[in-house]
């Protein structure tokens, strides 16, 4: 730990993804955990955020006073609620500090409230936080962009454990949302998303999905854009869910020297 | 060309897959044309061979008569017709030769006189010729055997060329049926052939297939069994289509020095 | 937990890879902690092995008496030095369980105590415990036999973390091994580890080896064969360390219903 | 074959790129072959050029007047010699038409000639013509800018036929060249080509490279991008090597459109 160590704190700091928060802030160099916050009347507060992350106790007390946290630190790392992002924005823009927010489902009024915020405060808003994801969905509307429908067909391969409920994954929808847009088309109208039986020749400009499971897979999604003679395949594997808290505080570090303002995970892969 | 080189007649030789085989006997150590045949009344009669493939001339005339190419050949590669089999595996059992069957879809009343053949020539006869697809089934139904259904889920994945109009694969279907057997299980009562939506988790001992269409993709498969934090894949990719004769050259030459009997490309493999 | 579960043994019970296997046990069903061995003088001796590891309290206390945790156990799990398993090794004949052995590096000694103490308990002893690795190895072995040297070219890829310090992996040439093995020749004889300029063309028979390095790769290993036309890729992927205590405890539940004898993971896999 | 079809001249039409070129010219549509050109002295002039390339009669014979064919067409096909080129770009520019390059080895003074020419000439000029490998080249440099070399390691993999004789290939080293590009260093400085027996850990910053031999393999290249927890991978995959005659024609009919100039691949793939 240095001087030169930026603060942050962590917000819904004894739920699950708050304790990946803490633990990878104190595995990572460049940043200390200041604070860790949960709300009014947890059976949590006061309990030692490292001993709940199973850190073992690192001295720093849970508390329910999150302005207080936020006026001498120098980022919180947010996944919890929308309305509770929406009041944290609030309290960062007055600290006028960094504010990494990965919480999902916010309202149109919740996020108008998170841009004001975004006036005063250094706001980096990502629905997924890891680097490698969001680099990819930048790569996949390139190459969709680059090469012709007539020629190239685009097809989204996704694996996951044997638990998920669902299918495709909202990752391999979001590549292949990044995949229509670099062709100028809507997703919805393109999309093939079953084949089974006779299913005829392929219709140009198609964007397929198709759909693994099993074991405990993380996430594999690749992208597969087959042409006649070649192929190009851009793929993304996570191994570790912790994926996610280490993007949060990458983006943290890079947020530190913006201008206030509202940024995504593009702007801190210098993408936008 | 050498002495030793065993003398082959391609039978269906003004065909698309008669034509490859040709090319392929021609450009193959150890075998040579011997003879092509095609049925009586055919316009290709009377041209040489190597012209209609596409090798130029290599003073082998295409003829009607096979009993009378089969007597000095050693060997008679044979993807035509269940009818024409039938007559075909008659001369070869005449003949005492190799006759390496390629066909698909005969009754079981082909297959009986192709038996009763086989008790005079060296039949080897297989649904698919890839030296490669047939050991992948090999290793794809020891593997299911070795590793718990409870612990290791089973998927099949594979790709072809855009203008594949059924899914999935006639191979990837029996990638799967080899995987059923390793389990003592039947393939149609697990298999998962679909996942879209709200799928929920993964049924245990399931078999799920995903399907793949793009470019100009020969054909890709690969069995992916994944456990708890380790996964096993077994991949077959084709490049080219005249693997199948490949196969079935490969075949003849085995079948050279083995006696009259009914074979698969798994002896031909020696894993039967 | 159920009265049928079997009663296991941890040894060497403090270090790292005595944490994984207590961690494992507790989580693995059909299994549970009998007791957690440590040497005598060891600081822990006396510490609850669950909060040791990270589980909080299990209700089991380190202790330095291994044959009284060995009586009323049904198995141990032992991955600690040759010294160490050679003793446990009499100790387990003593008490007629299951010995599964992880611990590397026993001279041919060692080798020797260890297969008379296989007299009386059940010993399953492997230098890798993954069941993949050990699986993968078993269908290298027979695609290597199978498949001609003069038309198939076998390479071995692995890829591993930026830590690791050595190059090719222990498994890499473990597979190679098993290559060679199926062909009938010697690894070293035939092996290629470096290619970098002009190499000129690919030796008949080679087996070549290519290494990556890179993130927190676990460890990839792919054995690819090459033929005219097409490919067979065997692969096995490993995304947790746990896998070793994995296999460990599914070999325990394997030997349960063994005769006394000396086993291997091919033993277990059901492939010998 | 329709009115509105690109006027095309192939050069060095006798060669083996000249025949792919005319077989690629004859099946794609859009365009058509005007004429085909050959040296004067060449044994193959007044041949005709289909037959030539194994299509059969097409009706247009092999002529050594290249002005004579290029003022009546649109654009002009060159895989041939530096010498050649330069003299080939000289009469494009006099027949205004589309000049496409895939001619390599040229000296800083033909390159100089050639950029005059393209003063009145729509040049297109690359090492490698195909779209895919282009493309790649530019998704990985970005890639590579956006990832620190800190938290990210870059290895590139390349598998090619067993006949190729020199390692790593000229592709992967271009794709190794465009991750260096990205990160600002020389790849000289940091490329680690030779891995085997003690490496000590992976030097922060390198970029590796890793070589597969085998089979009929065309090329297959992949950049993998490496950090703690996830992995990007940038693949591509030939399996014809007519995809760069392919890309040549491709070129052709995005340079119809344009203005006088020297290009490259990547304004036909819309990404300079």
């Amino acid at each position: 730990m240095s001087e030169t160590d930026m603060k942050l704190v962590v917000v819904g700091a004894a739920g699950r993804m708050g304790q990946t928060l803490i633990r990878i802030v104190h595995g990572m160099a460049g940043v200390r955990l200041h604070a860790a916050v949960e709300r009014p009347g947890s059976p949590f507060l006061g309990r030692d955020a490292g001993e709940l992350a199973g850190l073992g106790p690192i001295g720093v007390a849970i508390t329910d006073k999150p302005l207080e946290a936020f006026v001498e630190a120098e980022g919180v790392l947010d996944f919890t609620s929308p309305a509770g992002t929406v009041e944290f924005a609030g309290l960062a823009a007055q600290a006028r500090i960094v504010h990494v927010i990965g919480t999902t489902g916010c309202s149109a009024d919740d996020e108008a409230k998170i841009r004001a915020a975004a006036r005063h405060a250094r706001v980096i808003k990502s629905g997924n936080m890891s680097l490698g994801v969001n680099l990819l969905g930048v790569l996949v509307q390139q190459a969709a962009r680059a090469l012709k429908a007539a020629d190239w067909d685009i097809e989204v391969l996704e694996m996951h454990h044997k638990h998920k409920v669902d299918a495709p994954s909202g990752t391999a929808l979001l590549l292949g949302e990044a995949a229509a847009k670099g062709r100028g088309i809507a997703l919805a109208d393109h999309s093939v998303r079953v084949r089974d039986g006779h299913t005829g020749a392929r219709p140009e400009g198609a964007i397929g999905f198709a759909t693994l499971r099993g074991g405990s897979v993380v996430g594999e999604h690749s992208v597969i854009i087959a042409g006649e003679g070649e192929e190009i395949t851009l793929s993304h594997s996570a191994t570790d869910r912790s994926i996610f808290a280490r993007g949060a505080v990458t983006a943290a570090l890079w947020g530190r020297s913006q201008k206030p303002g509202f940024y995504s995970m593009l702007d801190v892969l210098g993408l936008n």
